[in-house]
């Protein structure tokens, strides 16, 4: 059984075009306990851009002892940085003395990342929301003086561990926050993935009516109660076209062995091109990617899409054979 | 870490209240290798109505050859169709004789399972659609004399995994045909799941313009690549209030262990919990449930929604401890 591609049909009011970033090289591979070798990152990253993917997020230049998975920034940049002109190939960095890590090495688009709340602000930070804004503020104001594009992250827009549901004024605050301290675009995260399409209209709505243009609005769901990609057609439904995604769905869960975190960048272009949207990514290619990743990793990937795909395309990623 | 329930956050032009057509009982355990007890099934039905489920498909009176797994209706039926006055009961009848099966035993709701395509109904019924439509109208028409309810399932709906994406215009004819004979309710199948949100809305739009109303239409969604709640998203925007889910995603998916075929009951719950949409179920109730028969399976549920909320639980099923 070979089912193809799905069929497009356009539904009314959506965009013609979708930017995908990419954040599987880097969110998806962070929490990863092994650590990979930096060759394989960077073909990692180099297949997914010969997949059609135009922002590919490459790696984190945070200190080491934090993200060990990561402390080989220095040398896989350089090795993904010329890539192809066409590429964007944005970093994080947590402060200034990561921003200045990434210039050096020819960074142009950087991100850094923000909680919209105290407990996740203490836990992931160890500062306040304000604080944590205040560390950004030189970090983005240097990075935009180098010319650089500066994407802000920003975790916890819908619920908190600790405090659960997230007021979405509170959101809009460190939003504008954000954008005003010269920010490009902003990635709104729902963390631990308990967002709904309503939430999310919501959200998006209050960010209007305080005059953030949804333009400069990316959305970032995670797929712990299975909701992304229902929350991703709602925020479409809005306006948006920047959407992250992880190749694979690659991204620890806390809670399951291959169940998921991050929306699987397959599952998103399914619906997109089954919804007529223009992404430029080739899915065979981009699940062949994924196979290739879950091989490396030694589990198979908990994207759906790249299951069924792989299936059909003949990979032996741990898949049973058709059972009727 | 307990995220707790979602927020409820209403968007607008969506249903107060959904109807959960409940079919874990019989779509979920018929492709099940190992026979689970009688006992087991008749406890598994008692439990989701006991979570809330007011509508739950409890067994085929198909021919014992073709699903072993329900060989056991005459003895299962009689065990829960006392359970509760407030619990429909569904049942599946392939044909006459298992109508008579079921009518003898008191059953008040019967479905019976059609194709929209040509290919299908071939393999799956060795009929042309026709003929199998054909089929139907004595069942359908003695059942509606003796006063039961009828759905009629329409397998194949979007896509087809030997003749690609389905006409919108057969679909319709086919769903004409049935309602003509006298069927109360369709459910409307993306048997493979490949339909993508802008095919569901195309086609819940053309049975509307062919004089179907949206009130007699239920959606069956399969999450093989992940689009289930995304689709189910769009079907709630175009006014639809039923919704058929399968408790822990059960029903075999024929390509990937633990990988999910039938959308999750858990996951839906999720959503429309969040949506602020009535239901009647018990989130946890339900998940407690979907943990228990994944016992009694040998492997954990592939619901997303079932993994998170069980590890927060703390339930046995398999689960990895909190990684972070």
């Amino acid at each position: 059984m070979t089912p193809g591609l799905p069929m497009p049909v356009p539904a009314p009011g959506l965009p013609a075009r979708v930017r995908i970033h990419e954040v599987g090289a880097r969110d998806g591979l962070q929490n990863e306990q092994t650590v990979i070798p930096t060759e394989i990152k960077a073909e990692f990253v180099r297949r997914l851009a010969a997949a059609g993917l135009d922002t590919v997020e490459a790696t984190s230049f945070v200190h080491p002892k934090w993200v060990p998975q990561l402390a080989d920034a220095e040398r896989l940049f350089p090795a993904v940085r010329d890539l192809a002109p066409e590429v964007r190939l944005p970093v994080l960095v947590p402060n200034e003395r990561g921003l200045d890590r990434a210039l050096t090495l020819g960074a142009d688009r950087i991100a850094v990342f923000g909680s919209a709340t105290e407990s996740f602000a203490k836990a992931n930070l160890n500062r306040t929301v304000d604080e944590a804004l205040a560390t950004f503020a030189p970090v983005v104001a240097r990075a935009k003086e180098a010319g650089a594009h500066v994407r802000g992250y920003l975790s916890m827009c819908f619920g908190d561990p600790w405090e659960g549901p997230v007021p979405v004024p509170q959101v809009v605050r460190v939003c504008r926050a954000l954008l005003d301290q010269g920010c490009d675009e902003l990635s709104l995260g729902d963390t631990i993935g308990v967002a709904t399409p309503g939430h999310v209209t919501a959200l998006l709505t209050a960010l209007n009516e305080a005059g953030v243009p949804t333009d400069v609005l990316g959305v970032h769901f995670h797929d712990t109660y299975g909701q992304a990609l229902a929350n991703t057609l709602a925020a479409l439904q809005h306006g948006v076209t920047t959407v992250d995604a992880s190749t694979g769905g690659l991204g620890g869960c806390p809670y399951a062995k291959s169940a998921t975190g991050n929306l699987a960048t397959e599952d998103l272009v399914w619906m997109l091109r089954g919804l007529g949207i223009e992404t430029g990514v080739d899915l065979e290619r981009l699940t062949a990617t994924s196979v290739w990743m879950a091989e490396r990793l030694g589990r198979p990937s908990p994207s759906r899409t790249v299951r069924a795909l792989s299936a059909s395309l003949g990979s032996p990623d741990s898949l049973d054979s058709h059972k009727e």
